[in-house]
């Protein structure tokens, strides 16, 4: 009997390879083919805040758990149905097996946002309106940064922050937390493989919080000449040769237009696309927002609405990958907790 | 032979209990002779983003490891030395006890900033410029909201951010991470408690992150009716009647000054003063800002640059209670691992 972990991207393969340390055997189930989450499946390329690559990290994250012996992975598969009570729990996959578990851990991530939702910004529209995914892919498949439009190298960029955060317009109310960081990081990378390229960052309020504020904000502006503008973008158009971006300049109250080659929407994270099913399997309830709920953090960081069910990461709200690993190691203890009771009761 | 849990506040307690929960022996040192850290120490008025009395949350997490056999509490000590590797470590205490341990969890904490160090802001000069941390004493305490001087109720209260956060000039390049959420928090208790009271926030950037964005800073200002300058702060002086802050307003470009009966100071969260010795006793490498450094993230959250040393919480930088407890226990299951590891090589 194991523990069963879902979703295997950084908070699930830290859980698994957390309990498998310390001799628990551990059911890992991702709906792809292929393990690693976002950072892997999305081709992120250097990760906040260490700087290391994606499919380094990551992918160093599943070595580690691929070769585990007391690690069992259900590629390709769901769970379809979840029964039972903590230390006697019942999962059936999607791929016909059955699945006898102690506890849960729900690792099961967010969803990029779609910024077609945001269609006053250009995307779908323009070729040249991409989104910080799309630079990441650019950047980790060696191919560099290029307008798809016609693959020259941009020589202005823009990337506008809060896509899909912050903007109740689209019933996004929450701070999707790592797209500033994000953003200045890939301001830096553009900025390094193409230096006379000129980077604009157009935001609200800039949120490199804790030791992030040296590390990408001041670095960007002070060592890579990044350009912050506070402002309230009206609309992404075009004047038939570039990208306009239209806006107000909030700090100096007036409209700004200014053309770019190449507009990188900051996208947020979204609740998994998957969340209301994942709580009505698990019978576990969601946050307001759609993300899926805690229980209290003084109890234990990790717990659900449902005692036995955990959850790390980026499942519970947007999160970062270092904060998503402590989660679902916290998530770990509180499982491990769960399946050693139950030993104790079972031998009592 | 226990784990040693080094500092009793919300991260210590969170891995004293973790361990304890899957039958790990624990010894949990605090240099105080009160457990539960700063929110208890410094008498924390209602958390965030729980919304509980931090005596209640942080008190009952202090009252669970109080009475728990397996973890035993040495009050009012520190650790003096400490030698050995991974399984086998010796702590030297300053009450005299010697301890064998398999592993230690750093939860050290940080340091409130001292606003003396930023005379301009009036702290020390004038009696009602005082610190976030004691409107918090004033609520939590039940006293209310007052002005130091004559004990009135304030009509007009600026609460400034940044008070050692994001200041080069003095030596503060970090940001404090929670200063913009706590005082969205501390602005509504105001408001609720006087409700004729004008409550201003001054900001740079306004970094309620993530799920604190609805729940603080749109709230604070729709539901709470709190004003927001974005400035930066020249001075707090006085007019001889009132307290008057001077700065300059960022959106307009023009300098205010106003008029106010309170001014509170969000201080930030600097590095434990004691790190300097911490860091020497355990043999751990410092942060350049001071906090004590991690090791990788991807390989586990809780690693210093020892191995069978690892951290939690602010000893690592600004962090927030939640954040800390899950780093906690991440650093619980991290030990538990050591700890398990040197008990199968003893046996074999």
């Amino acid at each position: 009997m194991s523990v069963l972990v879902v979703g295997a991207g950084p908070a699930g393969l830290a859980a698994a390879h957390a309990l498998a340390r310390v001799g628990e055997p551990v059911t890992l189930v991702d709906k792809s083919d292929r393990l690693g989450g976002a950072p892997i499946l999305s081709g992120y390329a250097k990760l906040i805040p260490s700087g290391e690559w994606a499919r380094d990290a990551i992918g160093g994250m599943v070595q580690r758990v691929e070769g585990n012996p007391l690690v069992t992975i259900e590629r390709s598969a769901t769970v379809d149905a979840f029964e039972g009570e903590p230390g006697k729990f019942t999962a059936q996959l999607s791929n016909g097996r059955t699945l006898a578990c102690k506890a849960a851990i729900l690792c099961t991530g967010f969803t990029h946002f779609d910024p077609v939702n945001k269609p006053e910004w250009g995307f779908g529209t323009f070729p040249d309106v991409v989104t910080t995914t799309q630079v990441e892919q650019m950047i980790s498949s060696g191919k560099g940064v290029r307008c798809p439009s016609d693959g020259r190298k941009p020589q202005r960029v823009a990337i506008l922050l809060c896509a899909g955060s912050r903007d109740r317009q689209i019933g996004r109310e929450w701070c999707s937390k790592v797209c500033c960081t994000v953003s200045a990081n890939l301001a830096m990378e553009i900025r390094e493989e193409l230096p006379e390229c000129h980077v604009y960052i157009y935001y609200m309020d800039i949120r490199t919080y804790g030791l992030n504020e040296d590390l990408y904000y001041w670095k960007s502006q002070e060592e890579f000449k990044v350009k912050y503008i506070k402002s309230r973008i009206a609309e992404v158009t075009s004047d038939g040769q570039r990208l306009v971006v239209k806006g107000e300049d909030t700090l100096v109250k007036r409209p700004i237009t200014i053309p770019f080659d190449l507009v990188v929407l900051a996208i947020g994270m979204d609740p998994n696309v998957d969340n209301r099913a994942i709580a009505s399997v698990f019978g576990v309830g969601l946050h307001k927002h759609g993300y899926i709920a805690r229980a209290s953090a003084y109890t234990g960081m990790a717990g659900t609405t449902r005692p036995g069910v955990f959850v790390a990461g980026a499942a519970t709200g947007p999160e970062t990958i270092d904060d998503s690993i402590a989660q679902a190691e916290a998530a770990a203890i509180a499982a491990l907790g769960v399946a050693r009771e139950s030993a104790a009761q079972a031998a009592a």
